[in-house]
């Protein structure tokens, strides 16, 4: 094996750069900006020039990289084919085939959500597991499923879409994918302010969230602590709604842990205590003793992931 | 590649065995009785030596056997490790190292619905395909996760133990699990009879299976063939459970296509056509093109399986 890796992670506003020892420590980080203009045809030649940049200024040879790992907000097969990639302007191309010939290193592309959970397998909260779920619990519900350390990309590089789980057929209002009842319409930091004006608008149970402009998931978790009644019930529901999808995809993957990350996560253990619950009520006995731990890497699991994934290509 | 390989699908009742070349013809089949007593300790040394029978009937050597495939009926890690295995007396045990002390060649264990559908992928209904979910709708439901031409065992063994999905959290009675709600309570042959005799008790609606003794799965499909109102419908909220279970599938694992076995599948295009339409219905966009196909190799699909995973050990 040779002595660096590098990461990029590539985000509607910002590319996260990061290089690595292949042993896994982060040597340096930095951005560079995402220039979307024409398509983004110059997104992937800046990263290049980015990476060679710090190669020269840390006089590091090609020789001494094993390869670039590249994460895209964007459905991506395994073979490095992305499948169109709205935030970037991109249509279908092969990153990998395309950056390979920029950079010449070994290139391993995936999905950003993807990436975020091999990241967190290698360095962070699923460290010493080799099979787990990772849940992104943001503006959306992200997912990455890692089994015996390697991504699932999925066929249409749909694998780990998790938050798109049919959760409750009657909803009425509909997700951003076109569905309707999506995990993610209740279970990300938006899901938890929609269910939260939702509950306050049908009933009249005394709230300190009720006269407050902020019904973010972070209010809704800390009015829970502090033992605020509608706040816990719906913490509650929050964790049930989550813990049962998650006892539905052990009876696929069968994992090791859940790593939860994303803002919600923040929430910490009232967050985990309420779904692991909740799992456990609902999982298949042989994997009821699935762990729950909370991500640790912050916006740096991509770059770790990226990292990652070329180590495991 | 050497020449041949075997596969071993231990039942209850029966081992069935199988001669294959490594291209993947079945040369010869033959069964076995499973030695159950004193729990189960002469299983594996009689597949043994019935293979090793088999080798010197067919004057074929150790050197050109590829190795034996082995599965068993109950939740098996990929290490090999048999978490027990009620059905056949066997407590924790490693049958592969049991198995290849015996014989001297490289095995390969698996969970016997896992082997099948590894079997229908490499030469069945799922042919052609290398990432595929196969549905074993028999007496429960069984299930097998194929990716890029691998089995995801879990952690415990239950990768694919997809009869366990709870998709009705109000049932009143058990699961053979313990849960209730299991996908098998309603998609399994006994699903579907048991669905029907709760359909005809709470309604008057007149159907040819009201004054029926004869309440099975395919009493049920056979009479949605002719057009009776009450299967028609049976049929529609079978393929709507199983459907949406499929589309909450591929939101983790993304495949290809979906086999579906067992002796409901012997219904045919009408099973087939409903559950497609309603996996269509609940699908991520990404994912609403998967394939369904019918397994083809029926009680062989073990055997065929269990050769596969010794080629892609």
């Amino acid at each position: 094996m040779k002595q660096y890796v590098f990461g990029a992670d590539v985000g509607g506003t910002t590319v996260k750069l990061g290089l690595f020892t292949t042993e896994g420590e982060l040597l340096d980080k930095w951005e560079i900006p995402t220039h979307k203009e024409e398509n983004g045809r110059y997104i992937l030649s800046d990263v290049a020039d980015s990476i060679q940049d710090k190669m020269k200024e840390k006089t590091i040879e090609k020789d001494q990289v094993e390869g670039v790992g590249i994460g895209v907000p964007g459905p991506v097969k395994e073979d490095g084919t992305v499948l169109g990639c709205v935030n970037l302007g991109w249509d279908e191309r092969n990153v990998e085939r395309d950056m390979e010939k920029l950079i010449g290193l070994p290139v391993k592309a995936g999905n950003d959500a993807n990436m975020a959970a091999l990241g967190e397998m290698w360095q962070g909260g699923g460290k010493g597991f080799r099979s787990i779920v990772m849940v992104t619990l943001g503006t959306g519900v992200g997912g990455g499923i890692i089994q015996n350390g390697k991504m699932i990309y999925g066929t249409n590089g749909a694998g780990g879409e998790i938050g798109h789980i049919c959760v409750d057929e009657t909803e009425t209002e509909s997700c951003n994918c076109g569905n309707k009842g999506c995990l993610e319409q209740y279970t990300s930091a938006t899901g938890v302010s929609r269910l939260a004006r939702r509950a306050l608008a049908s009933c009249d149970t005394p709230s300190v969230l009720r006269n407050s402009d902020d019904l973010s998931a972070k209010a809704v978790f800390d009015a829970a602590k502090e033992g605020d009644g509608l706040a816990v019930s719906l913490v509650e529901k929050h964790g049930k709604i989550l813990g049962k999808a998650l006892a539905t995809i052990a009876c696929v993957s069968d994992p090791e842990a859940f790593v939860i990350g994303g803002g919600v996560s923040k929430a910490g253990d009232i967050l985990i205590d309420a779904i692991a619950k909740y799992y456990r009520q609902y999982a298949f006995h042989a994997c009821k003793d699935a762990k729950f731990t909370l991500a640790s890497l912050g916006n740096d699991a991509g770059i770790y992931g990226c990292a990652e994934a070329i180590l495991t290509k």
